[in-house]
């Protein structure tokens, strides 16, 4: 094991930091350091966020943090811009000074891009889970922007799925239906305080309905649970989605946030379905690792028999044909496997 | 070589229905087909349509095949419908009839739908131009709706691209500018008997100047070369689009289309475009085939090994980590093809 792995697991936020990097980077040896932290992982709450640009995530995110931090907590933060092929820039910046200038490291904030590929950024974003999950924080913040399929995939990395929806925004509600409403344990309409916010939240309470849920909420700021058809999560193994209403920049809120969190923590352990979920998700980034290895492999392979070109002029000269081309090139593999595994 | 190659070789277009029908559900001996016809391909002009739904493409593409078979030139056209689960539909089964009681096989109508996965789907769209080409189609025709990703990744198959713009829609011009304005070589303002045409004609131009174009066209129907700047095509090696005018119900702008296909196809020849193409589109084509037939091969190792499933488990009890799992269903490949290419 590393020296770097040693002085993470001891609890050095400068190894936590650089590992993050070598994860962003793909730099040599990233990958027998996440090997060697997997067996630190399992402790941590994992809470992914996400939601348009302006929405206030990144308000919401500071105010939870210091509040769980008041709490006892220690706290990681990943905030992850896909369509920024930037890391740690101004507006972040801004934010990891704000932490460290307090002295304050057990809120940890770091932000990674899209320098990869985006399948790569979810792995990337699997990894960096992984080192603050071994490190020992007790919650991690997946933050992320938008609501497309790279932003579903990130935030999938998390237990537990809260989506910022800003008020008087019908379209964005109806917007929400792509993906990420199948997702969301959490909506949570911040700006509470602005016009259209009731409808808003209305508007998200119809949605759930129609899709069979019965969303806790009252009409007033935060959360509450009544007793009888808003009891999420107690009907069967079905978690209903519960409605949270902020003023982030007021702090207005955010117990209450933290408690759907919580409750949503609870499901997950009352049901096993923390279990089911941590499956499904190594399930899919072995299937994911495995895909990128072979791909690297068969490019490698490619270059190893002179580069594609000759295939290419062969074909075009149609002495040979695509398919033909495939088979040339994978009998070889396919051979080898079977070897292994005699009929 | 199979009887049913002999067939479609000799002409029958009922064979060349039984291959179509064959590479669309990837039914066994598909692939031996491809490339016992890929020899036999390269003759025939392939042109995309695409567009957004009610943009006219089907009367359109109805009235230019018309053109081309008075012109006596055969056709082919395969229409396909990412969004849809079905293929031979009613649509386009009217459309098929229509050809089929005229007697006109030389017009040549059929369907694929998104049966398998939409990656699938332009590799199957590429075979079925395969089969058209061996045939001894002159002209192929693709058509498909939309433009995102898969439809563009779709006409990509063809050496000319035409995109259908309906008037009136300044929005639908911004629309245009993710991804399809790129590959465009001809822009259709179908229906531009309607008010509207005019400003979109407009757009059009302001956004091909944008990005440095000189656009070919005239305020008239149909297409017009001012013998200056807008001579597009003959600017160096640089193709510049061309934007047609059309009302495709009453056949106006139909041999203007067909002139600016023309022209563009006499481009890709007097440039050596053409081959360029073809050869980028048959490394994609042997990248994509290499990875979809890598991950097949992956997925049977996996079921040998006895499923995914004992993998997760010892991932879950941290005994082992995904990073490692891949390494070790990998390793026994790598050192197959290192055996291959001794150091």
């Amino acid at each position: 094991m590393s020296a770097l792995v040693d002085e993470l697991l001891a609890g050095k936020h400068s190894a936590l930091a650089r590992v993050i990097t070598k994860i962003e980077n793909r730099s040599p040896g990233y990958r027998e350091i996440i090997s060697d932290l997997h067996r630190h992982t399992g402790h941590a709450d994992v809470v992914g966020i996400t939601g348009s640009p302006g929405a206030g995530k990144s308000t919401l995110v500071d105010k939870v943090a210091a509040e769980y931090r008041d709490r006892g907590l220690t706290v990681g933060v990943i905030a992850i811009d896909p369509s920024s092929p930037f890391s740690g820039g101004a507006v972040l910046g801004d934010r990891i000074r704000m932490a460290s200038n307090a002295g304050d490291m057990d809120v940890f904030f770091r932000s990674m891009s899209a320098r990869g590929s985006l399948g790569g950024l979810s792995t990337a974003t699997t990894d960096a889970v992984t080192a603050l999950d071994a490190f020992g924080k007790d919650v991690i913040i997946v933050e992320t922007v938008g609501a497309g399929q790279n932003e579903v995939d990130i935030v999938r990395t998390a237990d537990t799925v809260a989506v910022l929806v800003p008020p008087g925004s019908g379209d964005d509600v109806q917007m929400l239906k792509a993906g990420i409403l199948e997702i969301a344990d959490v909506f949570v309409v911040n700006k509470a305080d602005l016009d259209g916010a009731d409808r808003t939240v209305q508007q998200l309470r119809e949605m759930l309905q129609g899709r069979g849920g019965t969303a806790g909420h009252h009409g007033g700021m935060g959360l509450e649970r009544p007793g009888g058809d808003g009891d999420a999560g107690d009907d069967g193994d079905a978690w209903d989605p519960v409605i949270v209403e902020t003023v982030a920049n007021r702090g207005e809120g955010v117990d209450a946030f933290i408690e759907a969190l919580a409750e949503h923590s609870d499901y997950l352990d009352r049901t096993g379905q923390r279990e089911a979920q941590e499956r499904e998700r190594f399930a899919a980034e072995i299937r994911t690792l495995l895909r990128e290895d072979a791909n690297r492999l068969l490019s490698r392979e490619l270059v190893q028999r002179g580069g594609i070109e000759q295939y290419v002029d062969a074909v075009v000269a149609r002495e040979t044909d695509p398919y033909t081309v495939v088979d040339d090139v994978l009998t070889p593999l396919r051979d080898c496997l079977d070897a292994d595994h005699p009929r």
